[in-house]
């Protein structure tokens, strides 16, 4: 009898998206960042997305709550970033034990109003119940110009590969960049509204899992620049760091694609829009899907 | 050292509400049945609500996958059924144990898709993760004309309140009803349509519960006339249908109120276009807030 640890997460959803009924209106279902969602007679698109915060897998008992809440919030709106749409509003779903002390859930929400205040994203509803451990499931609401939503599927054959920042290790002693990053969202944005990136997603489960879902959206295969990848502080103090940078997850970093005759313009708006982050090119689209120089595998829900 | 049990949901809710920010373009937020936003440009607003089904408080682990699926999908349009609005999106969050055989999942999304073909949703996208029992946590997306949503905060002193079908006893043995349920959407859509609704939720912790929520929202007491509430079989079969009807929860039916001026038209108009479904009038609203005779407590989160 097979099971969800034999199968894991890409799998799974590949056999059951193609089971869900879609509608009209829907611009972009599921299988992208968000959901991309066309309201008749608006100049925005909605951008739509939902993520969980699960103890024991995103967080650990002792790990402070504010910092729970910040994270829940940030891996949803990072997602709204990866559209290079704006994050609005947020709903909230608490799953918590009814012996959780009430200064916990206090503690929680401080995280989860001031990360809400930092971004101007308003709180517009949720719900509470009781389960085994606690947990946060987070919707987020954004929008963007209508038809601008930068897709996991646009990625052309030439096109430069980007990523923001630096990856690998948030999770490894000393770092707790898994808690503490800041989700992309100016630099989302700059690239959607300069029309840059012909496609876009953000680093969750490690490039070497994520970057194969931008290239099997894209249906486009890729030559990576190994020794350009920047390393993290903390993936650099360890023995294997391309490992890390490749394979840890919860970066939150964007890649991106940029055509390579706007490589110029691109880098000069970035470095004066972006002094403090860098955009590091790591490699080039390539026509062939099969043709992907990408090392090893990153993180698969379901199969740790 | 207080906990979630020592203050229930209501409590809390009423706690963290104050302290998350709002923002602009939210009609409706935290605390009515769907949180309304307003799309700059559009002819619709836009409902959004959230809801959690989980193993254990809203399922066992020998009930029919299907059913949970279906269960998770119509509690979430009841949200929009109870504004008044059209559901039209679904997110879907699933947390489960890896070690879940594919065949239940596969079930668990049948009866998803199949509640979702009925309503014309489409899924617009959703998340796994790994968890130690069996949830969904579905987000719908709703709309409704500008400014038509109804809000459990519009009844007025001298109202009628009615509620759809009977309450009580979905749990019961024999009864399956708070998995089998069929949420309001026509009726919520022919009460906005008509403006026949002045204020409107959804009975989801049974009526003594869920009505001074209303109650509260709307800055009213209530004369109820405990005789003339709807019976379900399941309560009518047993020593306490009353209480059945007035505690039990999960019935998805709606309570809503009426001016007196419009009972005649409302109500032949709802006997045209609903032959097969009851709308009783149970009581009237009252203007001093205090006024309430609803005798016993329902369901309250975390209390159980």
């Amino acid at each position: 009898m097979k099971t969800l640890h034999d199968i894991g997460e890409n799998t799974l959803l590949k056999m059951l998206l193609p089971t869900l009924p879609q509608n009209r209106g829907l611009v972009v279902g599921p299988g992208d960042d968000c959901a991309v969602i066309r309201i008749p007679g608006a100049k925005d698109d909605l951008l739509l997305t939902t993520d969980p915060v699960i103890e024991g897998r995103h967080f650990l008992p002792e790990t402070p709550l504010p910092l729970v809440g910040r994270k829940a919030v940030s891996r949803a709106i990072s997602d709204i970033a990866a559209m290079g749409g704006l994050p609005q509003y947020l709903l909230v779903n608490l799953v918590a034990p009814s012996s959780t002390p009430l200064s916990h859930i206090q503690a929680l929400y401080r995280g989860i109003a001031q990360a809400a205040r930092t971004f101007h994203l308003g709180i517009a509803g949720g719900d509470t119940a009781q389960g085994p451990i606690l947990e946060l499931h987070i919707t987020a609401v954004g929008r963007i110009p209508r038809g601008q939503a930068i897709l996991r599927s646009g990625a052309k054959c030439g096109n430069l590969l980007y990523v923001t920042g630096r990856l690998g290790g948030a999770y490894l002693p000393g770092s707790r960049r898994h808690l503490t990053f800041t989700p992309r969202v100016e630099a989302g944005r700059f690239l959607s509204r300069h029309r840059f990136a012909t496609a876009m997603m953000d680093v969750s489960d490690g490039l070497a899992t994520d970057l194969p879902r931008l290239l099997d959206a894209s249906r486009k295969g890729i030559q990576l620049d190994l020794n350009a990848i920047p390393l993290s502080t903390a993936a650099r103090r360890t023995t294997a760091p391309l490992h890390h940078a490749l394979a840890d997850g919860e970066d939150f970093e964007l890649i991106f694609t940029i055509s390579a005759t706007r490589q110029k313009p691109f880098e000069s708006a970035w470095a004066r829009q972006f002094p403090r982050l860098a955009a590091t090119q790591i490699g080039r689209i390539l026509a062939n899907p099969h043709q992907r120089n990408i090392p090893v595998g990153g993180y698969q829900h379901f199969q740790t």
